[in-house]
């Protein structure tokens, strides 16, 4: 069950003006299931977005990437379910590009106006047919209050939909936030996770808007870790259609950049707590590094370690597991008697083994806990860094053993 | 259970001239179980080893390597299992040295002619008296037919005892080569693995001596991975007592060289075999790479994956994780439409996804097998190199939420 995660409230989740959503059951991988989503934007609206780095991106990935440099506007976004159209090679290109060629005819905009997005099983053929039969009655069901819909249809083995809404103002008006995210496994984004949408009313030219969703996706999706594996198809975008009159420009960016990266850091948040079979939310704090780079690579050994994440699942406060991590990061100038540990406000771990004061019923008491934080104090530097990470169960096996059937 | 690993025959296990071997329980973690080693070597016997690169290396790793680097001959092996002695800071240090003057004095050598070795829960202060006290018993049970109680007495969350025998004849006489090695959970060698142990009665000087444990080490443990997490202890050492007669050198040596990566591999792919929770053992070749270091980083990437040792774990031809994997290995100008994937002899993926052939009922079949290859042609280069891994099961985690209890 997700860790210390509820469902968004279905009266909670704001609409932006100039999006409208539209979702319909497409039958892709199951019957009676919300597995296609239309987002359709008006004109005007700026579209910005950060993707996988993996050398085996699918191909929507390229085709969105490809119609986001074609500099025409973006009127529409295409989302389907149970299937990813990765590892699919020219036929799963062909695919892709059919099915903006088949949603811009609806919608009378040219097909590189659109853009593709798929999550699901890998290296299986993109049912297109299933898909363009289902537009119809996702653009009937088009409208602006249809986030909470939303981020239901966009789920795969999520258990719980991901959203969030924010408002400030800015010179006396009224600016909305409204994001979504999907993503359980498969969950070391490098840029961004599986599916993340973010969408305001705020006017936001392209160029501030790439660096925007850049800077979000750096402090929030890329500082998450379920289980080490960089999917085929993560994408986390940033759509600013313009309609409360404000315009973010360099100047007061700021505050905006603030809320933006908050409702990314929520939206990436959710997903390693609804991570598969996750029991327990891990913090790995780092402080004190020479750079960001040697605190991350740190924080991911904690964070990828089986051996570590089943301790925790256990509540076992075997720690010497942490150090062992550290130990094998990569930092190879590390000095290990100068580090030390902390497991929440505990200290474990100091001049290179365990602290003196440490007694194992104050760490038996912070491993019963849903949420703990691990603090690494490197006293290298001044650099810090956080990732999020969870526990690995035994129903992590069996989600993924299962995963097909 | 191991996936086709059955114990070593007592007799099949050769003693090696200049070589006893005596065992006692110490009660170090629970009674009544076999858990300190003493080898007893002969008067110019050489001795070389490679060990851990963990920056947390344990207290016995740091002054094994001293007392190797002290140039005075290698007369005792010391190992306890039960307690890893590693994140046990200056403390631990003193404890690892209090063994090895024991030890020196009740076999009447110098402390820097003591190699200690430790293995088991780390961050817990080495219980030295017991150790020490269960010395005499293992000087009185010293005999050179004892590799197959030895080979248990190493053990820890092993399942099967690991030990094989070779002989080779080099200018008609005979040399013997016996090896033991210990490891199941925390497996990624960089040096070696856990424990090995393999003693031959050639005569090899010390430098030759330690570039073949070097070669051998590359061929062999680190090639292994169960978990990714590379163990504070981890060594292999290579003992050459002479006692044949035969003089191995440069110009003899590769015949010898190849028998003791032979040896080596047999170990290391046992360590697989007996992984924490393995219910297959997989082959990872990668072949047509440019370098070794690009072959390396896509075989680690696939057998690190838990979304693909669980799909191993549940015989499921999920094969589109392995593209995925391949994808965010890390090498950055793969070109992924000129790369082939088999497993066993069926041709998964080429031309960047699913190849014609395939059949989803060919990759049934394989997933089947406890034994299987993942074959990736990169067609790059002329390079090629193999991994051995397992899959990822409910007993992997099973093991590890409740190894301290």
């Amino acid at each position: 069950m997700p860790v210390n995660l509820s469902a968004p409230v279905a009266g909670s989740l704001l609409p932006v003006a100039g999006v409208s959503l539209g979702i319909a059951e497409a039958g892709i991988k199951r019957p009676n299931r919300k597995d296609l989503l239309v987002i359709n934007l008006d004109e005007g609206t700026t579209v910005a977005g950060v993707f996988t780095t993996n050398r085996f991106c699918a191909a929507p990935v390229t085709l969105a990437k490809d119609h986001l440099a074609s500099g025409k506007g973006i009127r529409a976004l295409l989302v389907n379910t149970g299937n990813a159209n990765a590892g699919t090679g020219e036929q799963g290109m062909a695919a892709a590009r059919q099915t903006c060629v088949d949603l811009a005819k609806l919608l009378g905009c040219a097909p590189e106006q659109v853009l593709p997005y798929s999550t699901g099983v890998i290296m299986e053929p993109l049912p297109v047919d299933k898909i363009v039969a289902g537009m119809p009655a996702a653009i009937a069901n088009l409208k602006a209050d249809n986030w909470f819909d939303a981020s239901q249809a966009i789920m795969t083995t999520d258990i719980v939909a991901k959203a969030v809404s924010r408002q400030i103002q800015v010179n006396g008006k009224t600016v909305t936030i409204t994001g979504m995210s999907k993503g359980s496994g498969m969950i070391h984004p490098n840029m961004a996770t599986m599916l993340g949408y973010i969408a305001t009313d705020a006017a936001i030219a392209q160029p501030l808007l790439q660096q925007m969703v850049t800077e979000a996706a750096n402090r929030s999706f890329n500082c998450i870790t379920v289980d080490g594996d960089t999917s085929t198809n993560d994408a986390l975008m940033l759509i600013a259609t313009g309609k409360s009159g404000v315009v973010i420009d360099a100047n007061n960016r700021a505050a905006m950049q603030a809320v933006i990266t908050e409702v990314a850091t929520i939206l990436a948040q959710a997903i390693v707590r609804d991570g598969e079979g996750a029991t327990k939310f891990i913090t790995i704090k780092m402080e004190g590094g020479k750079d960001e780079a040697e605190c991350r690579k740190i924080g991911y050994a904690i964070a990828h370690s089986p051996l570590i994440k089943t301790a925790f699942f256990a509540s076992d406060p075997n720690l010497g597991r942490i150090l062992a991590a550290i130990g094998y990061a990569g930092v190879t100038d590390l000095d290990v008697e100068k580090l030390q540990v902390y497991l929440d406000d505990v200290l474990v771990a100091e001049n290179g083994g365990r602290a003196k004061s440490y007694q194992e019923e104050d760490g038996a008491r912070v491993m019963q806990q849903s949420d703990i934080t691990i603090r690494v104090v490197l006293n290298r530097g001044t650099v810090n860094a956080t990732l999020w990470t969870c526990d690995f169960s035994y129903d992590y096996v069996k989600i993924n053993a299962s995963y097909r059937s």
